[in-house]
């Protein structure tokens, strides 16, 4: 596939585009703000975007990608910036589509558990909202990330385990096509055999096929009543075990989340916590009383075989929330544990039954290359987080974390996982995906990416295609 | 788009099939088994197929369709011919590929609630298999249905209310393109961001973009307490408001099935047996066995609100089974009070607050025009369906439940709904897609069936490609 080469705006076409917008205001050049739009959470290198772009309406979408079209110029949608794998580093330069000023919630129907939004608001946000209607939205990654950052990073969190991860609950979208046409998928029907699933082609796409304008959502009721509990385990590998052990024993478990003794030293000084500097697992149960007690029992037996202590439990909403706290917390909590260091994350996912093995594996390479990392994550669907902070300054380093990175992906691989659960593939996977799809199905993928996005302006050098010329 | 036309194959081109295959057995000629794959189990008219191949391997399926497209051959999948929108009619003639042969079950692995099937497997055979790890499969549309046929129809059923459609459950596909390449999507893994989701693109394509060749399968742990029950009701439309306040209540049903008087009528003919003929709630919960009492006990004090009586719990297995059977069997039941006439269903899916005024108003258009309709569905999912038995001589007959049936989709697409909730699109609702989805996307889903069949091969003349001249 050849690459059409791609231009940086001049200072003539991004007038263009301010008059074409209406307003100079959503035509951003200075440094500042361009510096905030050249990396994600992670240890990719940035790049700064030529201008920063700040849409208001979906047709200030389209007119954008008229634009882009018409000069070649590269467009990387923006929406936190929370992303793991180098996603809104804008490669090759051009402009960052920041869409946090299309933050709307657009309709709220309690009745048919559905919420459309538009794409720049956070998921916090719309949680505030959905509780006056005792409704929640279930994805939670770590950030406080927008919906459509979300969306395009087919993103997870706590709670996948009971509801599934973000494909599951986009109903439909308006996205903006390269060259500024406007598609519609899906209704606001829960189920439908109308043709090809083009919503599911968008969710996870990372913005390489399009710019999400708005979303239809499933949202779903609070539970009636939720118990939190953590214990506390001999080793990863035992709390591993259990984990394991309760999605066996058909446990409709909410949450249940691994966290090593590095990581709950982070957090014990991040939040000031006191946490047992141990393997924890934290879980959550949620139903009606009964339920969640039988559920709760079962879970410490098992807890117990595994040489589980400290069996704590928490009702009390302000305790719950502290706890879930503290383990959405966790990233940022090593993060500020190694000022000056940026993060590198491993996150594959593995058939529950590999779960331990997986883990072990991962923690005795990182040992061997004398790393200190922090393992942590969403056991239940056999996905989990090894965390390096990085020096991004010192090549050894970040190739030394890269090389054990690469060995765990390869491992997980062979156990028939995925080299990324819920991350994206970003800069950062892009050479994992033909080892595990084959050539096939990365010849697909590149066609798609080919028919939705010829000139290649969009998020250039991500996902499957190679960065252009610029 | 111009369509490339297709040629019959000539005795001689069967000759070399044969021989491509290594085993004559495998292209059978005889009219018997050409009419048995002419059709599906709806009104849509017949067309017999030249030959019917009968692949055994993977293999045998990539010879078919390297054939195939060295002849410009259509190729259509076949099952067991349970679709209702004649996707299995050969519109174009050519062959039609009956799957039936490749039926195993090639790994089940209970400790990651996951199997890896191949396509012509049956549902039933699946289920006595899991049965014995103590897991099942969920997804039960009436028919005794390939894993295959539905997965390229993205069935779904009375569990879908819980456990989600056809698309929920595929892991991982193989399919053979056109062309006769393989392609591999998707992993064991349960969640996976690991580039455009391929896998989605083919679940729901009915055979018009690959031919699926083994699947891997989400499987569940059959629950520990299961209670059965039903009510009567004096309307539908009570019926209908009572399943959706169930689900507004957040209750986890795990079926809800709505069944109207002239149903019952046919299903007490068809079974023997003696459930009051008037709109009946058909119901499931399952779980543990305090919180399923406490559900139940909810469901009949909604039901009351709608003046639903009869309750009548089933907690035994032997009763529980003969209910649904009495409902899956619902179809078929209304097919035989009807010989010498054929099925045409609706199959809308509405918002669930639509679901009343949504069946209110089918039933009246269908009074209007003096048609008897059977009316049942998945009410927990907004999607029901309006069944007219018709003389398929009778033209005017046909044309007269047609256009009722176009009033029912264009009043559900004007709710938000869709025009098809799981039977899929077929040759019958084609000309719906583009009122549902809009031009832009109609013109993404073209150019994704020219991409992966720019033969036009594959199953013309469904979902979205025109009839191949013949």
């Amino acid at each position: 596939m050849s690459t059409p080469s791609l231009s940086q705006p001049t200072p003539e076409q991004l007038e263009e585009l301010r008059s074409l917008l209406g307003d100079p205001r959503k035509v951003v050049t200075g440094q500042a703000t361009r510096e905030h739009h050249s990396h994600d959470f992670s240890y990719h290198p940035p790049r700064l975007p030529e201008a920063v772009v700040y849409p208001e309406s979906t047709a200030d979408v389209q007119a954008v990608l008229e634009w882009a079209t018409r000069h070649r110029v590269a467009v990387v949608p923006f929406g936190v910036g929370s992303s793991l794998e180098g996603h809104t580093v804008p490669l090759a330069g051009g402009i960052s589509l920041d869409m946090t000023r299309m933050d709307e919630i657009l309709e709220v129907r309690p009745e048919d558990f559905l919420v459309r939004v538009q794409p720049g608001l956070t998921r916090s946000r719309l949680n505030q909202r959905l509780a006056r209607d005792g409704l929640f939205f279930p994805v939670d990654p770590g950030a406080d990330a927008t919906i459509g950052g979300m969306i395009a990073n087919n993103a997870s969190g706590t709670n996948a385990v009971r509801y599934g991860a973000m494909k599951h609950q986009v109903l439909g979208l308006e996205v903006v096509l390269a060259g500024g046409r406007v598609i519609r998928t899906g209704s606001r029907a829960v189920k439908s055999s109308a043709g090809y699933n083009l919503t599911a082609l968008f969710v996870g796409s990372e913005g390489t096929l399009g710019v999400i304008t708005e979303a239809i959502l499933r949202v779903y009721p609070l539970p009636e009543f939720v118990l939190a509990a953590r214990a506390s385990f001999p080793s990863v590998e035992a709390a591993a075990r259990t984990a394991a052990a309760l999605i066996r024993a058909g446990v409709p478990v909410a949450r249940v989340e691994l966290v090593d003794a590095a990581t709950i030293r982070a957090v014990n000084g991040y939040k000031g916590t006191r946490y047992p500097e141990r393997p924890t697992l934290f879980l959550e149960f949620a139903g009606t009383e009964p339920a969640v007690r039988e559920e709760v029992a079962l879970a410490q037996e098992l807890a117990a075989l595994e040489e589980g202590v400290d069996f704590t439990f928490e009702t009390d909403a302000a305790a719950r929330e502290k706890l879930w706290e503290a383990r959405h917390q966790a990233a940022l909590a090593i993060a500020a544990a190694s000022p000056g260091r940026r993060m590198m994350s491993t996150d594959v996912c593995v058939p529950i039954s590999q779960l331990p093995a997986s883990i072990q594996f991962a923690r005795q390479v990182a040992e061997e290359h004398g790393l200190e990392a922090a393992v942590l994550g969403h056991v239940g669907d056999g996905n989990y987080h090894v965390i390096f902070m990085v020096d991004p300054e010192d090549p050894q380093e970040v190739a030394r974390a890269a090389a054990v990175n690469e060995r765990i992906v390869r491992d997980a691989l062979a156990r028939g996982g995925t080299c990324t659960g819920e991350h994206g593939v970003g800069m950062g996977k892009v050479k994992y995906l033909a080892a595990e799809h084959g050539d096939e199905a990365m010849a697909l993928m590149r066609s798609i990416k080919a028919m939705l996005d010829p000139l290649g302006i969009l998020n250039p050098g991500k996902v499957v295609a190679p960065p252009a010329a610029s």
